[in-house]
């Protein structure tokens, strides 16, 4: 016994590929559709139209097409309002809970289409019935009684469409290869950036502690100065090594001009986190004195807000590093909205945790030199990430120096 | 001043995803496209059908934007001859000249439609006018005269289109990652060379030396027994490895039942030449009594043809070796035709060599436990690839296994 | 103007490398030797005994020489009393003060020779006046007006030696290759596991997601279940993925059985975490009958102490996650004494915090897809360490098997 | 029954870590030592001698380890001549052969010492009666009738002893990791070569084809037109994506200015080399001022010698490749001897063939963004090797720009 639904989908369907996903996901779960209509648009610029009929051997099935394909922007002809159901505890989901993309999405409810707010992939769609509001809320925050989105009727996603002039950004979308042209690249990084600090936009910096190993803290610190840098999300031992160099000139106990160990050079790092100690945070050691240049230094100089988060392998930590990981996790969602682009540098772990939080419209770059990373992060359905297979010690400097020569020229 | 042209497209352009990618083109190449005709296929067992006027702003953008999309089975409305200039030496092309894709294609040649024989990529299109017969020839074969086609007018490409029924082989189309069911994707690969054999096709395996040094050779050796195998490429490392631990136990000196080298160990690699030598070949060798088993040993025993090409670094090589890379090639390009699969394990050189000569309807399965071997072969462009990110040492023992018990079960 | 102090070396100094190391040292820091004494054992068994000379260009460097071949063992002449300061705050280090390795360690406190409790590198010796002890403290720990070591003299560490008798564990030391006979190595550990719990060893697991996403976890379970594994250390990630399996038979909207994602499968991760918050931990949904199989609900049958220790890319989490990062530390610290084994599967960030944590003589097996992963974690200085280049999903099945055939063999 | 021989070692035994290994090998293969003499050099300048006494358990066992530790230059006391036999047919070797390190060896022969010419690993030492002399001949150059010697007695190896100052080339001895600082390397690789070339010493490149994809064309053009290049090894590859870089500006059709493809640039590579067919060689394409700049052409302009050895993944070839991979060998073979430095940049194949090739004294410096391949290529025993974790697109830019700087300053 055949049961059917018909859905709608508008916009750059064709040439932004959501056409092509859309008619893929029905196959692949075994369903069938008959297109009803089909505008489509007569110039590039014009938006296209479709109305399918998706045919489906039973009801079970017809609801896996309509779940999958809803994230596309399918959505049902007839426009209902959401269901919702409160929650039967904290961090306690109704069953048929939806859960959300990270592409922008709005709810009907009580015949209004709300935006959902604080987008991010894998959240429960919480309802406030009296503000007539709706955010995306992580299971850990989920309190007793919240009304949380079930099923996708209601619901409305709008995939990014293919940007219509291809941009600096889109130049090497979505593939990672070492075999690229590194200078060209990174002067086409710089280019963006400085495009988007033209435009008022945020600019958020995820590193990892190699930045400073492979000598490019120096760099990064400049980037941070000149402005470049709104955010930096990291580690305890970035912050670490970076003060540990701007004392003693090491990371790790390694003398960072001459790539060699110095003699009892292994007890920098505990004494690096000790000075930070005694003044008791990073921001009064700078004020003492004590840390007079590197990352850290130039991020309290211009008061960019950063979060440390603490991990399993973390010595010290330094008193600035939040050790609760669900606590930073928290500081981090904070400080993202507004973000329009992130740079992700030498870190997997918290490159990936950014990345689960970020909307599908942020810009995203990553730099590492294994090309694994680089495939982990960008498969996580971010439509405008660029993978560079590179060295941080020498991708920052060659970066430092494009934004320099670019600036100038503008 | 616009100029414009109109092509059409036909098949399952859609759910193949064949229309965006035109669309795409067009849009890259900064073109611009109106739809004539649309004839969507209204179930997804219909072919649908598309007329399309590209506007560019000049002859040389249209031109540019048609020899894109002309790779797409997109092709001009007035059906032409193929255009066909001689080549003015040995491997020298006329100005022009048509390059391949790994598509099965058509040229019309005196107004009939001619199939082009030996499809592989990036190669010349050479036309017989007397036996009315056209082949993909590779530069390092062209000869002075040959009348080779010029642009793509007249030429037909019939990209792949995506299979209706999700068979075996597609469940991990496309991607690769080390987190995946180990286990389930070799059974699958099982399955599918069970299926593959009852179907009457010919499977080639191209192995790296990395299969003797995990200690898999036992296991490949009985594949090939089984008579799953019918082609073997290789490199002289391989079959040199493989003889060394049929004649002494080690692979370069190590003994794999202890995996600790052995006294005067490295030896052993070049005795075990020494002996091939005494022998006169492989082929003599085992009829010789000297060699008793082993990968080559079973390929002699059934007797199936093997490529082992000469590369700079071997030793010795073994007489069967064809050290000149073009006569190797040449022979390589012989045995391909009329593969149905390939299995590409632990090599990325010989896998790429065989990757490049392979229509694209033939099936490959990768296995490498490097993810960065792997994406690289992926990308060449195989439509029906897996790969797999694991250790040859565990894959074919598990490999064999499945063969074995999936075969009983049938 | 020279300066100079006389050490002395003793015990399997020469065949277990320490002398290289030392003459190295010397050399590197720019000091030359004279040796006065240089019995060296006449047979393989006896111990050797040296008395150097070391001259140096000042105190500077001598210091530093004396700083460096200290960790190897070479104590002065003439024995003196460890120097301790106070502490002048919580986590503020006195300066010189001395940072242990991760070798068994004594320090000389009125004239008594107090072995060094709790060995883990990176930290403070903190002597204990009173009851006479000292034990390595983590800077987090350390309390103001803690009696801290200072400098290396009364310091005696004993770096360890080579194994007289090659073990089974010995036979691949210290390098890590893709390129090893996986079976034969999967077979010894096996037997080195079987052998260590004979003698009554505690065996500690590392793991990573990446078991339960490659298929692994019904191996692991099994491994457990007959009694292997006595503490598991991991992350939210692990726990999460297993309970999944275990309710749905996905990881991540994977079916493991098929190796495709299922219709709403991407909920399943939130489901699984909600189920568990439903019961309110772990062992709760065990008793529940809510959780029925899988690595988790091994480890709660056989009542197997595990630390989860939550990072910033958690989801949920589980509600035995430990979200603070030092409280995790402080629990793995709490565990890890007395056991004989690490066994590391798939990740690296667990795996490094453990290993940190180890004294030197634990022995260590490290297994990765990834060999810089393997190369970073063996670097840290494990000595009885074996990296292994292999997939979890193929590693931990042979392993389970290899464990069944030789334990039915004793 | 024990059996037992004497053998002697001299020089800097100790500090070089000879002593450690050969007492390491005696125990590995199970046998015992007493030491008869041990003078140590008394200063860091001083060599040492030693005489041990080998017990063994029989002929077979003593054997194996003077066949070790051979190796490592202990030598018989009472020193007598090689013994050598004919070999019975061309590439047949006679049993027992003796196969050579790639360190300094010399052979006993009617009484007189011979040194080894054309050091190389993994060859026969053929005696010369007449001319007395003695050279390193590979297998596949053996003729029938050659005095190959037999045995380690009356062979010499000379293993390189640890530089009494460590140089720049040392500072980073022996390890592969990301985590250095880039800048700092590449300057001390500026500061080696520089130094060599005031010296006169000659340096060779093996590249990949990596060099022109990432960019770095016009940087190792440069190198090699400032005179810091002798040789060039590379395959078909590098030189036609550098002509095509020149001809057209694209590598496999990438503008390597905007890192895009353009429009029909996937011909650009068979235009390429069909250029320098119709030319008939790269020398008379430069003279016909076909080609212009680049890699290729600064090798013609500075006759700097180069093989291109062909490979089975070729396209074309040029006609500058030697296809034949033994040829190529052998002109590899006569190019090495007086080269004191080999840079390897991204090639993983051509890398190997050439460090096989080179005796132990000759500086390596591998580059590779790939760690598991600079293992691979440490791993082959090469004494003076520095491995640098990079991209070629960012490292051969950096380093032109030191030398520039670095040769200013001198």
């Amino acid at each position: 016994m055949q049961v059917f639904r018909e859905v709608e989908l508008e916009g750059h369907i064709i040439d932004s590929g959501i056409m092509t996903k859309v008619f893929d996901k029905i196959m692949d779960k075994g369903g069938n559709f008959e297109i009803i209509v089909f505008d489509v648009g007569k110039r590039k610029t014009d938006p296209s139209y479709a109305r399918l009929r998706i045919n489906a051997d039973d009801d079970q099935q017809l609801a896996g097409i309509l779940s999958e394909i809803h994230r596309y922007g399918a959505h049902l002809l007839e426009e209902k309002d959401v269901t919702v159901l409160p929650a039967e505890g904290n961090r306690i989901v109704p069953a048929g809970f939806y859960s959300s993309t990270h592409h922008p999405t709005s709810v009907r409810y009580h015949g209004r289409l709300i935006p959902v707010q604080h987008i991010k992939m894998d959240c429960l769609i919480v309802v406030d019935p009296l503000a007539m509001e709706a955010r995306c809320t992580p299971l850990s925050k989920l309190k007793k009684g919240d009304l949380v989105v079930v099923g996708e009727e209601g619901v409305q996603v709008i995939p990014p469409e293919r940007p219509r002039q291809v941009s600096n950004f889109e130049f090497m979308h979505g593939t990672v290869s070492p075999e690229r042209p590194s200078e060209t690249i990174i002067a086409k990084v710089a280019a963006e950036m400085l495009e988007l600090k033209r435009e008022g936009g945020k600019i958020a910096l995820v590193g990892g502690p190699a930045i400073i190993h492979t000598g490019a803290a120096p760099a990064l610190a400049a980037i941070i100065r000149k402005g470049y840098i709104d955010i930096l999300f990291a580690g305890n031992a970035l912050a670490v090594h970076d003060i540990e160099y701007n004392l003693y000139g090491t990371s790790l106990g390694m003398d960072l001009c001459t790539g060699k160990p110095v003699t009892g050079g292994h007890k920098n790092h505990l004494s690096a986190i000790s000075e930070v100690m005694r003044s008791g945070s990073i921001r009064k050691a700078v004020e003492d004195g004590v840390i007079t240049s590197g990352i850290m230094y130039e991020c309290i100089r211009r008061d960019i807000p950063y979060v440390l988060a603490g991990s399993i392998r973390d010595d010290g930590p330094l008193p600035d590093v939040i050790t609760d990981s669900m606590e930073a996790q928290d500081r981090m969602l904070e400080l993202i909205p507004g973000c329009s682009m992130v740079l992700m540098v030498a870190t997997l772990l918290h490159s990936v945790a950014v990345g689960n939080c970020l909307p599908s419209y942020v810009k995203t770059i990553c730099v590492d030199i294994n090309p694994s990373s680089l495939t982990k992060l960008m498969d996580r359905g971010t439509m405008h990430a660029i993978g560079v297979v590179s060295d941080a010690g020498t991708f920052l400097p060659f970066l430092e120096e494009q934004l320099e020569i670019q600036s100038r020229e503008c």
